[in-house]
């Protein structure tokens, strides 16, 4: 693992690191925040998963989300989007190939080569984090926005028992009915949607639903907001009785101005699930 | 005056807007941040001035001033750097031409036609700003970055009663005395550094000083820290007795990791000069 850069920020340390992964055969690039009391031993760790076009830096500059991780004593984990470089297939769509891994194991051609983000973020970059930074495996949250929304919902009702609490702003609903979820859903994983089943948070909600907390913040001027599908995801939640906060936030649209507006309320959520 | 974008922003509106400037004699693009309370009349306003190689846009999407300014009900006012664009002098170095003007009127070839920042910043934005926004003129207060730490401190002490507060993060102090300043100043100037005294903290702090609070936060990791000359500005503040914090931050370096870290500081600084 290298070290890529490292900043003082509120009292912690944002750091930026690059190994060579096995699940997605390129080199990998993420951000962790540790904060100050991580000085004393390992505290808990949430995800934070971007939306498409991002890369690992778009939240960890833009998100806000440091000043209220340091305050709550929580690390962050800010994952790249996709395997990148020369030689990573790639479409000349901004929502398919690089920027845009839909937090899928690819098994398409020409996808399946190096498309193994939800080996990536499930298995093998936790493995890595825990080994060598002090976070506690024991307490972890998960959240993102937009297409990362839609991964933090379904790994944390994919993976049982791994996350305390889970949150989203502005996530990907329902992706199988959308068309920010089908041409990418039929790229990496073929046109059998039997498979794409664990990989739409609505279907995951009405199957399994998840063991803890859940909150959702979307805008209701959110330019993209007949792609996310929210309203599936409500009646869903509501049908389960699934313990869980949906708001629909004034004026609101797709950016960063509404992911930073809320930080604060996400990571508080979360810090009570995870020191509760 | 034309409308680029608006978002909502922690309860307020975060716009960018365009207007011809007569000043640069270009199109300049400033960023205004209006809290929710200026929906009930105008509200303070606080200018943050940005350093080398930013526009408008760095500080509105990486400083997290707005959650700070929302909850003290200021507004926050984001200019660019220098004019842009076809037909506007530039040099290849990135601390010289656009992205660098340093908030001086030039008066060299090929600097003079557009490099009119002091000007722009100083009278002209203020009158476009007052006469369309709900912000109080009779508020204000003024903080920056880097090169914009040094425009900040420049005008406050340069146009007496107009800032009821000055803060600045990692200015450059003393800039006749610095690789970051010289090379410039002779630029836009001419060599004659009579020519200069207002535009270097140092030098008026020495001669003017400022009637009102100063606030200075510098990182003692700043990478840059050589060329930022704090020890002359913190000599001259000590010599003068002027009012001022001069606060040496362990461990933070010149990114904005440093800035957001202490934006929450400043922000209440100045809110408790333009509400005391």
């Amino acid at each position: 693992m290298k070290t890529v850069s490292e900043h003082r920020s509120f009292g912690g340390v944002q750091g930026v690191y690059s190994h060579t992964s096995e699940a997605t055969g390129t080199e990998m690039t993420f951000g962790l925040f540790l904060p100050e009391l991580a000085e004393d031993g390992p505290v808990p760790l949430l995800w934070y998963l971007s939306g498409l076009t991002c890369t690992h830096e778009n939240a960890m500059v833009k998100a806000g989300a440091q000043a209220w991780a340091a305050s709550e004593g929580i690390a962050l984990i800010f994952p790249d989007t996709s395997p990148r470089g020369e030689g990573v297939a790639d479409d000349e769509a901004y929502d398919l190939g690089q920027g845009a891994g839909f937090y899928v194991d690819a098994t398409e051609d020409p996808w399946a080569e190096h498309y193994q983000m939800w080996d990536y973020v499930a298995e093998e970059l936790p493995a890595l984090i825990e080994g060598t930074f002090p976070v506690d495996p024991l307490r972890q949250g998960i959240t993102g926005h937009s297409m990362g929304g839609h991964g933090a919902l379904t790994l944390a009702m994919g993976l049982p028992g791994r996350f305390r609490s889970v949150s989203a702003f502005a996530p990907i609903c329902n992706p199988s009915q959308s068309e920010w979820g089908r041409k990418q859903l039929t790229a990496y994983l073929g046109a059998d949607e039997a498979a794409w089943a664990k990989h739409d948070a609505t279907l995951m909600m009405k199957s399994r639903g998840f063991d803890g907390p859940m909150l959702i913040d979307t805008g209701t001027s959110d330019q993209f907001g007949d792609l996310l599908k929210t309203e599936a995801l409500a009646e869903a939640i509501a049908v389960r009785r699934q313990s869980a906060t949906l708001r629909l936030q004034k004026g609101y649209d797709h950016s960063y101005f509404f992911v930073s507006t809320f930080m604060e309320d996400h990571i508080g959520f979360h810090a009570e699930a995870l020191y509760g």
